[in-house]
């Protein structure tokens, strides 16, 4: 969905001097921070000055360091850091240009104008002006006024105009789209049908307006979801819980890295992917050191489509990540409701369109959750007078933000257990994009409506939610396969068992990337990433196991525009050679795309994948049939993933964790 | 797995007198009481005195009321309650009977010998006794001996036989295997190999004996779970973490009937089945009434058949509920560990062998559950100078039980949210049930060894657990249907959209049972149980919808002998038409049963389900493959699924929710 103001959020440094910085060693995989990011704009405006060039900033983040760099920098911290630099992706003078900063060296290194399919992240600045346009364009104010609407209570917003085979490329250009608050906030619920506006961004001005039908505005009433506003009848109202640690959290933050239990791993934040979480190392207590698991996960891509063919609808396929910036879309988060009363809270900083640094409060937050669960067990009764009954609690340090792009809110959650496990949660909540309908009542409903009939005159219109991760395992080193062990039903022919079938474990190692090709859901397979060159005691590789949750992948026709350009989606596992450039499972340029520089695109060389430096990619999602419970708002539904270690550990890791006391009830006097 | 003896929880009522009674009026599905236990075999054992009767009980329950006397005793409170009756599973004279005592007129109503094939649970004292048979027999003795072991560190359990296509009735016979402790409590990862005795429970004497080689018993060294026992280097430690409710819980226990938020639903124990959930409703605040939502859910099977086809394995398929008791196998829930520090304690009573109550204290909890997640959210970027943000944290309340059958511990939540979903999930911990092996190391291997090398001289064996509820869902009122909605994609041929394809939902109503049955994974469906006599305001038919979690299916050929027994998971879901006599999936006598009473037998009738009162069967499991962290004691594994309310509510049922307020910390002192 597309992404609109956040003037809140805005707040520019304006000289170097008022920025706070920490002169702490930087780690290498630490996000630009705002000096730096008002550094590279510098540098940038130097070689190309404002006074003769037309130009944005679209995207501004860390250029990462060789992954070889960073490693041995790890080895031996007392050597030089390697060198920061940045990566720019502006439009200069109309062009798409790629610009490598070297921050020590206080230079460009390298600039290059891209002339492929596909364009950069939209700023929101560019929306913003998009959306303004329309408040000047007297068809347009027409068309509100002819609704009997007024014209202060339309808000307007950019969508993304994808690609439909269309030969000629057609310019950087939004569709604008509005809706009408007049007694709500809730907009997404009162979309104002029919009109559409497309404006050319690069020329800021509209190049098209379209109104082709009148029908009702939805009602505002009952789609404000504001607690002031609620009224009676309430329901039952629960009494207050929280969670207490009386002596403080188990963790530590220093700089960007995060210590708890048995993990260690580095924070960090990207305008496109949001939290990036990168090379996570988990301490075995029985080899005394700590062994490496990841180097590297973040959201690749986000691609939202819907399934309404009709003219104002059918190009609503989204890519989050590569159109809008999950991150650059993260809100703050709110004490005590996003996450719980024992959370600390870390911000983070983006570019503007100008490149100036911008202050995100409270996108992250870090906290120990206590969920009831039990981490293991077990009450042996068979021995003669003992009862043994030991039980661990289970404890997991959760890192959270929340990407509101537009209507949907992605709660998304990286979790590491004692266990060794890092499980992934995604959460989708907020509203829905609904379309205005004649329709008050589905018995009046004879064509396709392409959704479900919510409330008068609304449709909650079908689509899709896919997540793309990418996963960089290193599984106690680089050097890593894919293994796929079968569940294989054998038939006992011979006699020799009372059974006639039962089913074993054929384990595949995959050679090349097209071995390695899973859609999830027609056989059963446990999928291991291993180290073929470490094993455990008794011989067995050591690995993570991918967890898959709820299974879910494309229904579009593989030669439909939308699929192609998230072609990516087709399977829901790949794996890829590890490849500095291929980060972004739908490609750099994700706006207009036409899908020739994807995973699939990349995967279709088919290289070599065993006992390599491997990317483990994959795909989850939600179909989303709209049900009346997700009117005016919608309860949290989720899906995700577990990376779990798979005769990693010599045995079970968290046996001899020991239960931290405190009395029954902590002696609280409120 | 075997079960063994729980000496530690039989307290026996010895007298009337000293049994506490509540005498409040009885809810007419309360469990049977100890004074009901007691009036029960004593009504029993008039008609068939001991003195001159071989009589067991190998099951006593309530024997619940026809549906209709209950809804219509719940309509109007002050009529009589239902007449109380027990459901007696006796073994008298060497015969199977089934007894139906009427509480109230104090006498037997019904009196049936059962001849078919399977016979009743298997009781605690009879396996007991079945194993102490060992310790008399000479050649076991000469075995234990010859492998060096000393007899006193010696343990055994009882095994089901399971049916593999022998003509003739066995008889009740159990295989007894031994396991070591010798400097251990984990007998489990100890294991005897090779020794099979077989024992005839009627006559309580061994009919065969087998030892058919020698390997080596392996090592107690790292197998000890005992926090006790453990020795470092330890891992890091966690500081403390506690959930406080200053005010107390939300929640209310009437007798069984629970009371908590929009809730309402009624809590039984079985020894069979374990918990049952019954007359789940749910408040409407719109509509300002309790609406029904589910009549009763329980475990009605657990299946877990293992993967190895020597002679002391091939027979391992067992039905835990069915030949064990699921119930029966409770385990005492330890406070701030199986449960948080808000948890209520509740115990249950079962019957013994001589029909007396057994106390079951503490086998469940009850508390809320406030794991930091969001219930709903959304951010509002896009309204000049207003920033809404809007969250409600989720906030739920668990059921839960353990049942420890044998090595396997199955950790139970039925989860109640305020959305108006219902949440089942399934924890696995425990011990695996590993095989003796001459392997120290994998090189070694070079034959079928059915499972992993865990450690030296352990293979962790590849098995199942496949977990199929009865769910008598009653979406406002028992007339109900079942909705496949599939998710369809169109292909576009007719130029008339830019797209080339969608997906669009095409709902089939099931008419007869055969319409319903669903192997997941396929394709992409939502599965609706919806009143078809119910709209909402827009003309949705009232729903509610099953989310599954993780998928999983049998791997057994149809044909052989465990999956006759288990045809109830060929298939996730079955719906069948309400039949009191159909509750559980693998037929009432499960213990060497053929497949003749089973949920596919049932079904096979392809009776009618549209607008009727239908019952949702839904199987879910694990294919187990072990891994080294699993060993000695397995870390938690989960799934489980999801009752979601679906067009049941006009809108979203927690739009309203207030949060509670407290201060950022509680004011704790310790």
């Amino acid at each position: 969905m597309a992404h609109y103001s956040k003037n809140f959020l805005f707040f520019l440094f304006s000289t170097l001097s008022i920025v706070p910085f920490s002169h702490q060693i930087q780690h290498p995989l630490d996000s630009l921070t705002p000096n730096e990011f008002i550094q590279v704009q510098a540098i940038v405006k130097q070689s190309y000055p404002t006074s003769n060039h037309n130009l944005t900033f679209q995207y501004i983040g860390l250029e990462e360091p060789n992954k070889q760099v960073v490693i041995s920098w790890l080895e031996s911290y007392s050597t030089t850091p390697p060198p920061r630099q940045a990566l720019v992706i502006a439009r200069i003078n109309h062009k798409t240009c790629e610009i490598i900063v070297d921050l020590s060296r206080n230079r460009i290194i390298s600039d290059q104008i891209y002339n492929g399919y596909g364009y950069p992240l939209l700023t929101f600045e560019e929306q913003n002006a998009a959306e303004l346009l329309l408040f000047k364009h007297a068809p347009f104010l027409a068309s509100i006024s002819k609704r009997g609407l007024k014209i202060e209570e339309v808000l307007c917003g950019s969508f993304a105009v994808g690609w439909f085979g269309e030969k000629k490329k057609n310019g950087r250009i939004v569709k604008v789209l509005c809706y009408y608050l007049d007694g709500t906030v809730n907009l997404y619920m009162r979309p104002i049908e029919a009109i559409t506006v497309t404006v050319d961004l690069e020329e800021m001005k509209i190049i098209h307006f379209q109104d082709r039908f009148m029908i009702p505005v939805p009602k505002a009433t009952g789609t404000d979801y504001r607690e002031s506003k609620q009224r009676a009848p309430f329901g039952p109202q629960l009494k207050g819980i929280t969670v207490v640690q009386p002596d403080g959290p188990s963790f530590s933050i220093d700089g960007n890295r995060v210590r708890w239990a048995n993990w260690d791993f580095h924070m960090s934040f990207d305008a496109r992917a949001g939290p990036i979480i990168s090379l996570a190392s988990i301490y075995d207590t029985e080899k005394q050191n700590f062994r490496r698991v990841m180097y590297r996960g973040f959201v690749s891509e986000l691609f939202v489509p819907y399934m309404d063919l009709t003219e104002e609808w059918y190009y609503r396929t989204f890519f989050d990540a590569g159109e809008y910036g999950y991150g650059l879309c993260a809100v703050p988060l709110e004490p005590l409701r996003d996450c719980p009363a024992n959370a600390v809270f870390m911000g983070a900083f983006v570019a503007g369109q100008d490149g100036m640094p911008i202050e995100m409060p409270n996108v992250f937050c870090i906290f120990e959750r206590n969920a009831g669960d039990v981490m293991w067990r077990h009450t042996e009764t068979m021995i003669p007078e003992v009862l043994v009954t030991e039980v661990r609690p289970e404890v997991s340090l959760v890192v959270r933000m929340v990407s509101t792009v537009g209507n949907y809110d992605y709660i998304n959650d990286w979790e590491f257990k004692q266990t060794g496990s890092i499980k992934v949660t995604v959460g989708l909540s907020g509203l829905l994009e609904v379309r205005g309908s004649k329709y008050s009542h589905k018995d009046q409903i004879h064509e396709e409506v392409y959704g479900t009939l919510l409330a008068e005159n609304t449709l909650g219109v079908h689509h899709d939610h896919f997540l793309t991760y990418y996963l960089d395992l290193d599984v106690d080193g680089e050097s890593n396969s894919f293994v796929k062990s079968k569940l294989q039903t054998t038939r006992v022919t011979d006699q020799s068992s009372p059974r006639k079938s039962y089913w074993t474990v054929v384990s595949e190692t995959a050679k090349t990337e097209s071995d390695a090709k899973i859609k999830l859901g027609s056989e059963s397979a446990d999928l291991l990433v291993v180290n073929p060159n470490k094993k455990t005691k008794v011989g067995n590789l050591v690995g993570y196991r991918l967890i898959p949750g709820s299974v879910t992948g494309p229904l579009l026709t593989d030669d439909d525009y939308p699929q192609i350009r998230g072609a990516f989606t087709k399977y829901n596992v790949w794996i890829t050679p590890y490849n500095k450039s291929e980060k972004w499972a739908g490609g750099l340029y994700l706006d207009q795309s036409r899908g020739d520089d994807t995973l699939a695109t990349w995967s279709s060389r088919n290289r070599r994948i065993e006992n390599r430096d491997i990317v483990l990619w994959y795909t989850f999602g939600f179909h989303h049939v709209p049900y009346q419970e997700d009117f005016p708002l919608m309860p949290t539904i989720s899906n995700g993933f577990e990376l779990r270690p798979a005769n990693f550990f010599e045995n079970n890791p968290v046996l001899k964790v020991k239960v931290t006391s405190f009395g029954r009830w902590p002696n609280c006097s409120i």
